[in-house]
């Protein structure tokens, strides 16, 4: 009952409103990862991290050490299971209790914030006191196995390649966390296309007259530990070709892709800018597809965790592997590709938020309906991740393809075009994970964010490493990680 | 007794708490600026401008515009006086009353709030309603006055240059207000630093994970229309000489001033360090200083609404005349100049927040005390703006420098080092506007923002353009504004 609320709660469009006081949290028969953490980290990370959780190398990997830490926590609780980050031997049958697990979770969960998310310390300690644990002292043996758990994932992981703690490459004072120390530059600048087939930083503004550069945000998740592989160098997507001007086809399939994009922005759906807007948010589109078919599925706590886990290896890791073809490709954006195009022409496209499709389109004055997001273009982010979850997902549940998920979005409820889009309210649905990673891919050629050959590049990718994720949490639940 | 009580909230320090639920106003005796209208404009400003009203000509213009349309409003009521953009006629004087004064300042505010301001729209009508006026509906000959004055401030100023509309340059779809219309590039990258005398872009962050690039911030101030004078082209300050590599001094001078700012960045005072957060936000610092000559001075109501639209007369046009220069020197600011003339070398500075001195910091490791901004080094605007706003202050009030201001930040108020700075209550004081002028630029340098020669241009501006507002704002309020 309490998952079913939580859930409903989770598929509402935009940043759900935990505002209702929960009911109190039950050891025994309770979820504290959906009824206790979860809601309090979903405000922590639209506030500190990514206002949209649009910034998915930096969500991603806050939801995935926090997921570890969970699985870990329970391993000792399971007849085989080991942690990734500790072994904590195994704990007798009879303390295999869902109350157990939840005791172990909560207290994994604290250190892990804490080091993620230290500005939000006191309501990490709030969040515990409010069930009735104690941060500072676990005195239950749960309570110990899932502190040292999650202890064990900090130290495993503030150094990760990351740069969560602002002083890798032997920086001494006034720390920068998570800032590039690998010393990528872009070689176009936001005010000139030197090398249109490269990426170009784009300029960026909250409305309220300040502009700003993009930088390619975290271009060392390309050196981050992987769970599920030693290295992405293994991986290799074929060359965008579309983009490379001074390849075989130029400029003719150069603007072949170009005019892909514009022909769709011409043409967007109510239906299409919804999905374009659910699957730039990673906390909606990856998470909330996570709880629904936790509860689709009836999993058990253990279940879920393992599930979590898994989807969030399944991510990560695809992360680290785009971020790796990214920084090689360093491929142009639609953004800058099309006025390059149709330099002081005009291009028939949806002209801004309400404005709708316009025939006399000034090349340079046409932008994405979703925001371009801070890194190269090839391949594509979203397509990866969405692929992969979908992979784990299929493997996870014995190759079953069922999704079966809906998601309404009242008339007006758009982020891009308030009170104007949709027209009417409407729902989307995803019958498979087959769907759901097709549409997730489709709807970044929608936003205007990607050509198509980085959203097929991605899709191949991601589900590669989908597969590699089952494998890596398969073993570590069968206690063989190898 | 309310302008005591708002002023003694005003000058607490940090963005103020308007939480209590002020007094009922009262037109006959009320300053419907200070009591209504300033308590609800603040906190927009913070929220929707600028986060610590640092972004001045964004800040100032939003100042202006509104003071300016509570001048216009106001001028039928005065014996002598006309507005800047009505001639509204002259109302009987039975109909000088503070009330029918209040009722027009009310309405004129309106239009000009929501044209700067329209995301805030449902505020601006709800500020008039709870003082008992309909916006849609001026039915007094107060309010009709009132509302053309706005009115005719929101036509005459929409296109005065800023891009407002952000629509100049011919753009015709997605307008993008505030942006450079005028194509601006820097010379160096925020990689590279190409010719170290010229600006370079700072690479920002809000803490998030997010790095982004400096850009100038509306370079097009520098042809926006001013009030008291026809083109900034006027003025000019001398060269930034030790900026200049390739000048007589070369390298001795650059270190010179580099120096310096080292120096002062290892002698930091808890005094230092609050007056450059005081005067970094400029509500707080030519704002807040207003209110307070206000009340000590004991000004009418209409002598304040002159008094405020002088003094951001005097701050706005010397922007504008700063930004002028600003591009024509495009200088470096020392966060670029200290490790460029300490290259793979330790200095002794301020090693950071709640670090204090240390003498082994890496020259490329340092940083300001107060965030640089996103303009150009030379001349300071700050030291300008103080200026301007002294020397109009001292010729409204008859020659008199008296200032007499105190301003307390208890121990740990800090936004740069909360908790730790200042050790212990401090009180700040400036028994002059000479004082204040003079410590608001110091505190450029005390910041780390600027060199010394910037503030001293910068002073020297400024107090010229104070006089020059004086001149028109006193020939507005005479009825020959020439």
């Amino acid at each position: 009952m309490l998952l079913l609320f939580c859930v409903m709660a989770c598929l509402a469009p935009g940043p759900p409103a935990w505002s209702d006081p929960p009911p109190p949290f039950d050891f025994d028969t309770g979820y504290s990862p959906i009824e206790v953490i979860i809601p309090n980290v979903i405000p922590a990370i639209y506030q500190s991290v990514s206002a949209n959780a649009s910034d998915a190398t930096l969500v991603l990997r806050v939801t995935a050490l926090i997921t570890n830490a969970w699985f870990d926590a329970i391993a000792p609780y399971h007849p085989t299971a080991v942690g990734v980050y500790s072994d904590l031997g195994r704990q007798p049958a009879a303390e295999h209790t869902q109350a157990n697990q939840n005791v172990a979770i909560l207290h994994a969960s604290y250190p892990v914030l804490v080091s993620l998310l230290p500005q939000h310390e006191p309501e990490w300690r709030a969040m515990l006191l409010s069930v009735g644990l104690d941060p500072d002292n676990p005195a239950a043996t749960a309570a110990g196995i899932g502190k040292a758990a999650g202890e064990a994932v900090v130290a495993n992981r503030e150094r990760d390649g990351m740069n969560q703690l602002g002083d890798e490459g032997g920086r001494k004072y006034n720390p920068q966390p998570y800032a590039d120390y690998l010393g990528y530059k872009p070689v176009n600048t936001a005010y000139e296309l030197r090398d249109p087939s490269r990426w170009q930083p784009g300029i960026v503004t909250r409305g309220n007259g300040i502009f700003q550069v993009q930088q390619f945000v975290t271009p060392q998740m390309r050196v981050t530990l992987p769970y599920s592989y030693d290295t992405p160098n293994r991986f290799s997507t074929p060359a965008p070709v579309k983009s490379r001007l001074r390849g075989a086809g130029g400029m003719r399939l150069y603007r072949e892709q170009v005019d892909e994009v514009l022909a769709v922005s011409a043409a967007l759906t109510d239906e299409q800018k919804m999905a374009a807007q659910l699957f730039d948010d990673k906390l909606l589109s990856l998470g909330f597809s996570t709880l629904h078919a936790t509860f689709f599925n009836g999993l058990t706590l253990e279940e879920f965790v393992q599930y979590d886990f898994l989807v969030n290896v399944a991510a990560f890791d695809a992360a680290i592997a785009v971020w790796n073809e990214k920084y090689k490709h360093d491929a142009v954006r639609p953004f800058s590709a099309i006025p390059y195009a149709y330099r002081n022409r005009n291009v028939t496209a949806w002209g801004g938020p309400g404005v709708g499709t316009v025939t006399d389109l000034p090349s340079q004055e046409w932008r994405s309906f979703m925001p371009t997001a801070d890194h190269p273009e090839y391949p594509s982010g979203s397509a990866a991740f969405c692929a992969a979850h979908a992979e784990a997902s299929r493997r996870f549940f014995s190759g079953s393809d069922v999704l079966d998920w809906t998601v309404p979005f009242p008339q007006g409820s758009s982020r891009i075009e308030p009170g104007a889009t949709p027209q009417s309210d409407i729902a989307l649905q995803w019958e498979t994970w087959t769907d759901f990673e097709t549409d997730c891919g489709l709807s970044r050629l929608w936003g205007g964010v990607h050509f198509m050959d980085a959203i097929t590049a991605g899709w191949d990718l991601g589900r590669e490493i989908g597969g590699l994720a089952h494998d890596f949490v398969q073993a570590h639940i069968a206690g063989h990680p190898g």
